[in-house]
């Protein structure tokens, strides 16, 4: 077959054989991509656009960097793949290494995945085997993945369609105070927040509950970050009631936030830690389920009944390993810090200049914009999981991003403003004044 | 990190900042792999072994084929990762075309995931939405992979750890003529297991049946070749009945058995097919679930709720095309089929040489050897899922392999050859000696 098809060919085949994910086929209307740079990809009719969301929030390092190429090929040259249950290699224990560096506290042991999701599967699977226990705690604004364990762990409208699920998910409340009341005290929420989950332990029964897991910062459902008090007080629950803590840092790990995990913004070590996406940068595909070495010595006299064929892959070892020295290297997690508070200051500019904004969340490179029809009532502009004819002036403002090219991630009434963590000052005023003039669009549908 | 670690060190760190699957980490005993070609492996001392199981039967190409690595590195310089829910890229266009020409019938999409086991998962998942039924058929001489829903789907001991599983699964019987009674003819046994799947079915009710899942031709769980009356058998009740069926050729697929996928060998065409393994020959994870045109038009307009980040990952589906070019520039299918005819006879001269061995089944480079402690009673010689001291000789056979140079995969009472497809009569006729060897371990403890 001619591997120098046309854009239209690329498109025309793609559409006849192979099928696009969450969407109806009709639907989807794929750009061609074949040339991504830095902090920019290249369609297929030359058009650059700048990439304001990282694909989806894991490209951290940018794209096309060469040393992750390199150390790709130079591992391929010596060994492409090998048993897990057979063998061990260079690339397997050196990232085993600067995972235990770089992850906080006793988090000691990797086991490796294929991406989040298996990630998300291993880590239940060993707090059910270590703990005894069955039963999981999940919130409903989250989403860790769409293998039939991780699709019940996920709150969001994803999920429906995969249920009736796994048995043992129970649902702990949200961490929200946009959406808790508009005069709600902080600390009073907080409290109300954690007492309410206090409950649903205590009419579970702390003995039946193996774990809770969190996405540490809420990811794709509205970066919704938690107050010190919120997640200390989880990290208090889980001691007081022996339930293990799992923080899902697929997407806010590896500098996202500005620190190389969001738990690292408040000194919470989990039992547990979940990786993907930055882990690799996405390169090869890669994930892994980080343990304490308090749960890792269960598994010397036990079998750690888990198990897939990539387990470990060499190929993704290798590149995990470039991309962290890249890093460490290039002071990645210190610049997206640098630029997480220019983010975060030119976010506040547009909320009071846009009254289509009703919030604006922001921690490190991870960020959010969240519209209203009207900022006192906070009614938000489109209603929850909306239909294309629900989504008002949503696509337009999209469209007018795409044309000034700027890509980013527009779902229901948000944007997110996640750009690779290399992304240069200029770089980011340049896309953050892109944005800035679509808004219009959705201050004229608002007003 | 220093990126030259000594064979100690790789041992050492591996086992300090990672855990091993399927094992106590206690009893995990791996090699240091550093170099890989053709079908030969080398650990850190230099000792070579021929790999005569493909690894985890999925190294088809043999190890090292710079074909494919040229290919990834090509596609890591244009563009590494793109998000599946944004773009197309070439690779995905050109190895969904593939996929299309070389599986049978109108399988004619795919749908890409990250390996076998979110292969099986959004193949169940699309069975459930396509046909708005819930229940799924599977057998217990299975292994489907080891997410939720897979190992839900799996039936041998590695489920257990993961119960209770998704809701939905009902075990159908087994096909395993060697164990079904020495005196039953063929056909009677085939239209006995039939008639059972048949009744199954009823009980549940045929309406309340998404989807019957099967390993075209068993692997790990005994290479269960099926009898053409047996498989045309299942077709047809799932065809009576509006049941999809679902051949998993994660294992059998992409020229192992000697044609490209094991259903070809009795004109079979299922509803999907679920592709890993084999398919990018494990240079980077990939896998497929494949959807006839059928289903494909369904989900023009009914949205496909399933998804992950390293859909369509351009690097995997790049050594996919890459892979699938070299089984035909290469003529790997024929080669496996020709080797085959040798494998098959050997095995039979050795089952007339070997008193311990109960049975030898082989189709193309997929084969196996069972053992038993007598060959009339055909009592197995270990127990089904055995202790370590319910092992017998089976270490010492293993270890006699190993010491001359010969890996394989032993599991309980059987051993496996599956040596990648690029293998020659001399160096498969090399192999099969060592085992010829190694058997009078077996045959002296059967005594
Ligand atoms: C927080 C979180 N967890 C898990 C996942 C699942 O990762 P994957 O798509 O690699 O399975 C995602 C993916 O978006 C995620 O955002
Ligand atoms: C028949 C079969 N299906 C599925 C799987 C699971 O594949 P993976 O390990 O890539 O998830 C395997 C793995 O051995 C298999 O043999």
């Amino acid at each position: 077959m001619d591997s120098t098809l046309s854009r239209q060919e690329i498109l025309d085949i793609s559409r006849e054989t192979t099928l696009y994910e969450w969407t109806s086929q009709k639907a989807m209307k794929p750009l061609v991509i074949d040339r991504a740079k830095g902090i920019y990809m290249w369609d297929a009719d030359g058009k650059r656009y700048m990439d304001f969301n990282s694909q989806l929030m894991c490209v951290n390092i940018g794209h096309g960097d060469q040393r992750v190429i390199d150390a790709v090929r130079a591992q391929m040259e010596k060994v492409c793949y090998i048993a897990p249950t057979v063998a061990t290699t260079s690339p397997r224990a050196e990232l085993g290494q600067l995972l235990k560096d770089i992850t906080p506290g006793n988090l000691s042991k990797a086991f490796f995945t294929n991406g989040g999701a298996e990630a998300n599967e291993n880590a239940i699977k060993i707090a059910r085997m270590y703990s005894g226990r069955h039963k999981i705690l999940v919130r409903y604004r989250a989403y860790h993945g769409a293998t039939a364990g991780a699709i019940t762990l996920t709150g969001d409208p994803r999920r429906w369609a995969a249920e009736p699920g796994i048995p043992g998910v129970v649902r702990i409340p949200d961490f929200y105070p946009y959406r808790a009341g508009k005069d709600l005290d902080d600390a009073e929420y907080t409290a109300s927040v954690l007492n309410a989950t206090e409950d649903i332990i205590q009419f579970e029964g702390p003995h039946t509950i193996a774990a809770m897991i969190i996405e540490t910062v809420v990811g794709t459902n509205g970066i919704l970050i938690p107050s010190a008090a919120y997640i200390k007080g989880l990290r208090a629950l889980c001691d007081k009631y022996g339930i293990l803590l799992i923080c899902d840092e697929v997407m806010s790990g590896f500098g996202r936030t500005g620190e190389w995990f969001a738990v690292d913004h408040w000194g919470v070590v989990p039992d547990m830690m979940t990786l993907a996406k930055g882990l690799t940068s996405a390169y090869v595909p890669l994930g892994a389920t980080m343990v304490t070495d308090t749960i890792a010595e269960y598994f010397e006299d036990h079998p750690l009944y888990a198990g897939l064929t990539y387990n470990a892959h060499s190929v993704g070892c290798a590149a995990g390993v470039a991309c962290i020295n890249i890093y460490k290297e290039d002071k990645l997690v210190e610049n997206a810090r640098a630029m997480g508070e220019i983010v975060k200051a030119e976010l506040a500019k547009m909320k009071e200049k846009h009254p289509s904004i009703g919030d604006t969340r922001a921690i490190g490179l991870f960020s959010l914009v969240e519209l209203v029809k009207n900022r006192d009532t906070r009614e938000p502009l489109t209603p929850y999981n909306p239909r294309p004819d629900q989504l008002g002036p949503m696509p337009a403002f999209n469209a007018f991003l795409r044309e000034n090219g700027l890509f980013t991630f527009v779902r229901w009434n948000t944007f997110f403003v996640n750009p690779p963590l290399t992304i240069t000052e200029q770089e980011l005023r340049e896309g953050l004044a892109i944005i800035d003039r679509g808004l219009d669009i959705i201050d004229a549908a608002v007003a």
